[in-house]
């Protein structure tokens, strides 16, 4: 049983992962909090971008000598194999971690990961610590990861009775509420959300032509370019294609500013949201109201 | 049973009843569509603010005529009470609506509401039509009318291992994401959330000394002043005083960067949640994380 501090130290973790949401794919968003041999925190860290050090190897260093006989709380289990960077359960053995707690076990490494390989080596591991709380974070990942699409987001506005692209301001505050790697556009093109000024893009991919190809083969190609979370930009047509069939995980649409005519309403038949779609929130912000929905 | 259309024109009036979030209290945001005989729509409404015409009454406005024989959609059982406009239920019956969806009942009528009175005057009336979706907008005002004190959130900002009050930028985000009546302040002045150019203010409040005040005896004191939805602003003490007492419905901690001394860490107890909150929602902006919590 994870003790008070131990929760404490996961609910740390999975604050700080999110931190890298919009900025880890392929890698998922992973937080990590080491505890001393008394529980007190001696060191935490995360995965901030791919290509750079895994959560646990920031917060072993931070933690340094301290981390001996001490606590790992992470909220993915840690990689058992040898990327870019060396497996993160060897830097936890050589840095003699005597128990490591795990919110989420990772799919891809199909019961072979470093859990096993940390048990065997004489470490406790617990495993499913707060899983729903880490799923906050490593949700969208993991549904990509399993699903092997992007989780998909469509973004539109809703102006009188039509179905337009969202104006570019409003996109954007998609983009990092959504915390996406990758637009579709209606031309087919696939942009990087948001350049990274850090180094180069994710996305190398072959142009998408929506108009004809099906949403489903668009989406697994986009996948094989490192995308984990996208926007669909654009007008009904483009949303509704993949919506029917069955690939739109959230809907966002932003709904104008009622200005009934003098004539009333035309009686056109409402711009609502496509069948199968429940609304999940609705806010407003300082001229249009914002509502979600989601798959029934 | 709802037709497709009708289900639409809900979700139409839910929409748009979130158009008067944080602006209508005491009232509840509500939202109206009115369908014509043929099931086209003919007028929508919602209640932008306290004292102005309910959502009923606008949406019958734009439809005209053509709201005889026809259908109201509302979020919000039609007031049956003569307040500083006349009771919605008349005004639907008067223009000759034959049938009346609603999404949820108010449970200030006791039963004896529009609903009550419609009925009995041989117009058809739905209920619990789309309720939990209704209730994305409406639950707020729910809450705090059921239980005679403000929905209460507490945000705060974890800047190394202190809990601090938000700066005002980040305080301001929070009132617009929580639609937020008033803010409490940690010196027990109540201020209104957003100064009202369009009238006076909600809030004409004794002070409250939240330093010696039972926390439950300030939220009647505050519910009283009309206010539906509130802040706690401030450091730990005063949201640790009101999350024990069981008066925080939800807490947005906002982390600071991690930035580990060349020292390490101190060891000092993880700023953390309060106990007996969940983490709900986590996300991040340009610098800062943000996570939701929830009480378990
Ligand atoms: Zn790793
Ligand atoms: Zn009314």
């Amino acid at each position: 049983m994870p003790s008070h501090v131990e929760l404490a130290a996961m609910r740390r973790a999975i604050g700080i992962s999110a931190t890298g949401l919009g900025r880890t794919s392929p890698n998922p968003p992973v937080g990590c909090v080491i505890l001393d041999q008394e529980g007190a925190v001696v060191g935490e860290g995360y995965h901030l971008r791919k290509g750079e050090a895994h959560a646990e190897v920031n917060a072993l260093a931070a933690a340094g000598d301290r981390a001996q006989g001490g606590t790992a709380v992470v909220t993915l289990e840690p990689c058992n194999h040898h990327g870019r960077t060396p497996p993160c359960r060897q830097a936890l053995l050589d840095a003699g971690v005597h128990r490591v707690l795990i919110a989420v076990m990772d799919p891809t490494s199909r019961g072979d990961g470093g859990a096993s390989v940390l048990r065997d080596a004489g470490v406790t591991v617990e495993t499913g610590v707060l899983e729903d709380e880490a799923l906050t974070v490593l949700g969208p990942w993991l549904t990509a990861t399993t699903s092997g699409r992007p989780v998909v987001t469509w973004p539109y506005l809703v102006d009188g009775t039509a179905v337009r692209a969202l104006p570019d301001e409003l996109l954007a505050a998609e983009v990092l509420r959504q915390h996406a790697d990758a637009i579709l556009r209606p031309d087919g093109r696939v942009t990087e959300a948001v350049p990274d000024s850090h180094g180069p893009g994710i996305l190398h991919l072959r142009d998408i032509n929506p108009a004809v190809e099906l949403p489903a083969a668009a989406l697994k190609s986009i996948h094989g370019g490192g995308v984990r979370s996208l926007l669909l930009s654009g007008h009904a047509d483009l949303g509704e294609r993949f919506a029917s069939a069955g690939l739109v995980d959230r809907i966002v649409a932003y709904l104008a500013p009622v200005t009934p005519s003098s004539e009333g309403y035309s009686g056109l038949p409402l711009p609502g949201l496509p069948r199968g779609f429940r609304i999940t929130a609705a806010g407003r912000g300082s001229s249009m109201v914002r509502v979600e929905a989601e798959p029934i």
